[in-house]
């Protein structure tokens, strides 16, 4: 990942822009993202029942504008979650401001994220007072969309970006995203915070159909701890500036413009394992053989999420017997005695019985940044892909003490 | 905890002992307990789909024996799982041996438990050739005892036993139990290994009752990792020779050794989690105000399990959010701006949002050894309680290179 795409690469007639309002203790803490002109809008939220009040607020505003939004506004450094009446009337009022300062729009068009710290009552007026130098400092090129990618930065380490270009009708069309999270990431719909701008030309419907489709493969599909957040959010806006013509069906159109979406979701996705709080290295669980894709998934699932594998993974050990282990308590039926399993290439279990292998072959080819392992349940068709990364005393270290 | 029980705290008509047969680089890792006379047995085995061969064993033994059993043997450092034709066939061995070398007893009144690493071949031939020195060394006296509980120890640091009395029609009944667990913990019907006895006269069918319901509430009600093992079992001998009259209904006297039982099993099950791998503390979560038992017991889980939970109580971190933001994803229906939450016994929140608290103080008040958490859903009636242990840097690196 290069610091910041290049200039063919931003969508037409977006622009961005991001300030240090005083919610972090130091560094970027508020972003902007806006397009010239009403744009199409979709997107997907966190599934958990404790949900933070711009997650409520962006529903509602998406429900009010019929999608057709202007820009999103975004803080980190404090969630806005558990905060009470006063913590919706925060959200309301950044989105009232950002409207205002913009073009006196409806405070409708405007949707609103927030990720940082649950439960601590947000100082919106540091907001509220940075907002106008905020909306009008934003630009259309590359470093203000890295500014942006770096504002809504928590326990990130580096910021996390992608772009894709698809042809509709003989025009380019341009997609760029980028994303946020580090840990509480458990995919449930929608996971984290992420936020893909594009100059195609399409309808809200079949742009949310678009985006509910390129992200079950990918932000569905990955998992650093099991905590489903408060604050997930996917958004996309589609403004139309590219020139290109509108797509109106599930046509080829569409297909080309869902892949390119899905290949930018997948790297943003795994781009935030990579960089999971304390991970060494991403894993990709691929299970196999099972009697539904539904089963498949709940095994590999369980896999990813125990302790034992990924503090096994953590030390590159091929103990392949808790892989199994889990993969047992995933309340799926299945013989395990007929199970196959391989650890970064090498089969280390077959019919549910040790395959002789070269151990300290096995642990080098563990200490990889990429360690794939494949559990063939050979119980039926079905498969599913999960990524994960492994489970660190850092990440330890890094949770007990994140408020102090 | 003393180091062993009292004379008068074993059960009459019980011998123990243990050994060192090599399946261990060192120490203890083989152990009998024996009734000079045939017992009613009882037990509960591991949920998961991957079972391990003594698991399956001791299934058939007790339906072979319509659960009267002489005795229970118990290896370490080797878990007998994922072992294919072979390891079945270590297991019959190990019981054919000791039932021989006990009283030329069918093999089926010996349960056959394995506790240690999954996957790996059981060297059979070093417990055939130790098992006539163990069968031959048993004694009837606290020490011996007190070997049995080291002799089942893997990542424990310390050994786990309890001992309770009660009266059956004037007569004193005696029951002794002992337990090893303190990683892949998460109960499901039964977890870890727990052995009790007890000279109680009792029928078969009464004595699973009263286990079924002492453990629910106890075993069933810990987890560490949230990783159910392969090789979970709880059981109970029951010999009859403390002279009093036999349990023959659920009245007051099968009450009483109820209680009695439940007790000894709150006590190995809180010991357990008091020894969890890494762990500094014990959590207990009381979920109340539910709206059903199971979405209490649901929502406690969940909490017990969350990763940012326990790295947050290991730092003694009063994140309260983070319990919230947990609780929000088990899957139950609940209003969150209803919640009250209170952190070793501080009122943190109160209807979804903070209630201001003195933070040092509550930091201060968790780094107690024994931290209770209460999380009031006020959606319902319903209650339950978990108990669960902080999740520290020393969890990871004793996971991470177990096996090495």
């Amino acid at each position: 990942m290069t610091a910041r795409p290049s200039a063919s690469e931003l969508p037409r007639g977006f622009s961005f822009s991001a300030t240090a309002c005083g919610l972090k203790k130091s560094g970027l803490d508020l972003a902007l993202l806006a397009s010239d002109v009403p744009a199409a809008a979709a997107a997907l939220f966190t599934q958990n029942r404790v949900q933070a009040a711009p997650v409520l607020a962006s529903q509602v505003h998406l429900y009010k504008s019929r999608h057709r939004m202007r820009g999103i506004i975004v803080n980190s450094g404090n969630a806005n979650c558990c905060t009470g009446p006063d913590g919706y009337a925060a959200a309301a009022a950044t989105a009232l401001k950002v409207a205002r300062e913009l073009d006196r729009l409806p405070p409708s068009q405007i949707l609103v994220c927030s990720t940082g710290v649950i439960g601590v009552p947000l100082r919106v007026e540091k907001i509220l007072s940075a907002v106008p130098q905020l909306v009008h400092a934003r630009r259309a090129d590359a470093r203000a969309f890295a500014q942006f990618t770096r504002a809504i930065m928590t326990t990130d380490t580096r910021p996390k970006w992608a772009a894709a270009k698809c042809r509709i009708g003989g025009m380019q069309v341009r997609i760029l995203g980028c994303c946020k999270g580090a840990g509480m990431i458990h995919p449930n719909m929608a996971t984290m915070l992420a936020f893909l701008a594009t100059d195609a030309a399409i309808s809200p419907s079949l742009l949310t159909h678009a985006l509910r489709l390129a992200v079950a493969p990918t932000f569905n599909a990955i998992t650093i701890d099991g905590d489903t957040s408060t604050n997930d959010t996917v958004a996309i806006l589609a403004n139309g500036q590219s020139g290109a013509q509108k797509i109106t069906t599930e046509g080829p159109a569409f297909a080309q413009f869902t892949a390119a979406l899905e290949k930018i979701c997948r790297r943003l996705a795994l781009a935030i394992v990579a960089d999971g709080e304390g991970a060494q290295r991403v894993i990709e669980i691929e299970v196999r053989g099972a009697p539904s894709p539904r089963a498949a998934d709940q095994v590999a699932r369980t896999i990813a999420n125990s302790p034992l594998v990924k503090t096994a993974l953590a030390g590159a050990d091929p103990n392949w017997g808790r892989i199994l282990a889990a993969a047992g308590r995933a309340g799926v039926p299945f013989d395990f005695e007929r199970v196959d399993i391989r650890l970064a290439g090498i089969p280390v279990c077959r019919r549910g019985r040790e395959h002789h292998f070269n151990e300290r072959v096995a642990h080098k080819k563990m200490l990889a940044k990429f360690v794939p392992i494949v559990v063939d349940l050979r119980s039926g068709r079905s498969s599913a892909r999960i990524w994960t990364c492994d489970f660190t005393g850092d990440y330890v270290s890094i949770n007990a003490s994140y408020r102090t």
